[in-house]
């Protein structure tokens, strides 16, 4: 693992990281923010959206106030596979391949060789962090964005006593009912409906599985609020499941890092509740 | 004057506007971060440094917390003309022509045209903000990074009254005495030295001008610090001239963002305690 830069900020250091990944196959670059200060310290992981690398959160995502603040590790990887030989969309598009590995372990192919993003962000990445950085993998929450949305909730969902709390800004909730989360979902699991249910919000929380605190915040003026994300499909469920909810809808609000950045710190302040030793 | 772009950010509107400039000759864009509520609010200049348009403090910058905290009108504006006809650098470097306006009123050809970035910012702009925005134009501030430290230390300097604090991260304060400085003003006013006296901010302070207040943040692991920044010259200059300057060099901070937005809100609540009504 190669450190292949920083920046001094907020009383911490700001770093990106490069390793050679056995999930993926392929080299993978990650941020993390260490704040200042001895001992081991909780970790939060923020899962980026369609198109997103490190860089955008790292940069435009105003966490580090808060983080240096709580004393929370922040970690930041990227959102699939990339290099020679990694398949993308055959259309190039923004939403499949490339920069859209929707957090899932890919069993068809091309993909299934690279497309290992579970496995990645589940077990192969927390390792590292753990065995790297002054990380108290105790406690440990997890965060996301739109596509890293649908990542935190259903990463968050299928590994219980894994985080103690997940949050997401405007996430995708119920990937087999929107066309986002078709296209990746047939593209890299196949046809067969089945195999999709463990990568659906609703679905992991209608068959029973459940988070202890979830909080999720939405723009109102976001233009993928109806098409895409469907913020009542997760409150509907969520209210006949019994699994508590904290859902917002934020009037005029659209779907960037104008939005994230506006709730970042209210979000690692929920988080700093349920991170307490 | 046109809106071209606007989000919904932290309880406000970071807007972006086009608009024939007189000055320049040009098209110009600025961006403007508005808070909710009524009444008039100060305005908080700021001006960016080399290569930087509007968009680098505007996603970067992290000011928008402490901006809505306050109530300040937030103004970010481009540091050159662009478009067709303006003419860059011979060589393209990026210290001198396009994003390196250097907050000068051009003499030489074949710059002089529209490379009037002074009358720009001391002038024009202010002009609109004042008709188009709620403003309180009687409380103003200016701050800016680098060249953009540059600008907002003379632009403070020139301008007794206007402006009730000034501040900078890493600014050149000596521009007759850097190379940086020194090709952009022989470039921009010719090669009489008198010519340059106005837009160095040591020269300035050397013979009388004032700022009520100084507050200058410089990072100590900063590339450009000993060949180009120079803090220690703005520190004997202020001394020596008895204008009160608050100093403070960062262990381990370099010249980019992660130091600017680091700081951000340490300078904005700064200005807030000059800004009251």
């Amino acid at each position: 693992m190669e450190r292949i830069n920083r920046w001094r900020a907020h009383g911490g250091w700001q770093e990106v990281w490069r390793h050679d990944s056995t999930a993926t196959g392929t080299p993978m670059e990650f941020s993390v923010f260490v704040p200042d200060g001895d001992g081991p310290k909780p970790v939060v992981w923020y899962l980026s959206g369609l198109t997103c690398n490190w860089s955008n959160v790292t940069e435009k995502g105003e966490f580090r106030e808060a983080c240096a603040r709580h004393g929370f590790i922040f970690v930041a990887p990227d959102t699939s596979p990339r290099g020679e030989g990694v398949p993308d969309d055959p259309d190039t598009a923004y939403d499949f391949g490339l920069g859209a590995g929707f957090y899932v372990d890919a069993t068809e192919e091309p993909f299934a060789q690279h497309y290992q993003m579970r496995s990645y962000i589940e077990r192969e990445l927390p390792a590292l962090i753990a065995a790297n950085f002054p990380a108290d993998m105790a406690r440990q929450a997890i965060m996301g964005h739109s596509m890293g949305g649908h990542g935190a909730l259903t990463i968050g969902l299928r590994n219980p006593g894994a985080y103690r709390s997940v949050s997401a800004f405007a996430p995708i909730v119920a990937p087999t009912e929107c066309p986002w989360g078709q296209k990746a979902l047939g593209g890299y699991l196949g046809t067969d409906p089945a195999a999709w249910a463990e990568y659906d919000a609703c679905r992991l929380i209608e068959a029973g599985a459940r988070v202890p605190a979830l909080k999720v915040d939405q723009g109102a003026a976001d233009g993928f609020l109806e098409g895409q994300l469907m913020p009542q499909r997760l409150q509907d469920t969520c209210a006949a499941a019994g699994q508590p909810l904290e859902l917002a809808l934020h009037e005029g609000y659209d779907h960037s890092y104008y939005f994230i950045s506006s709730f970042m710190a209210a979000h690692l302040d929920w988080h700093a509740k349920h991170l307490k030793p």
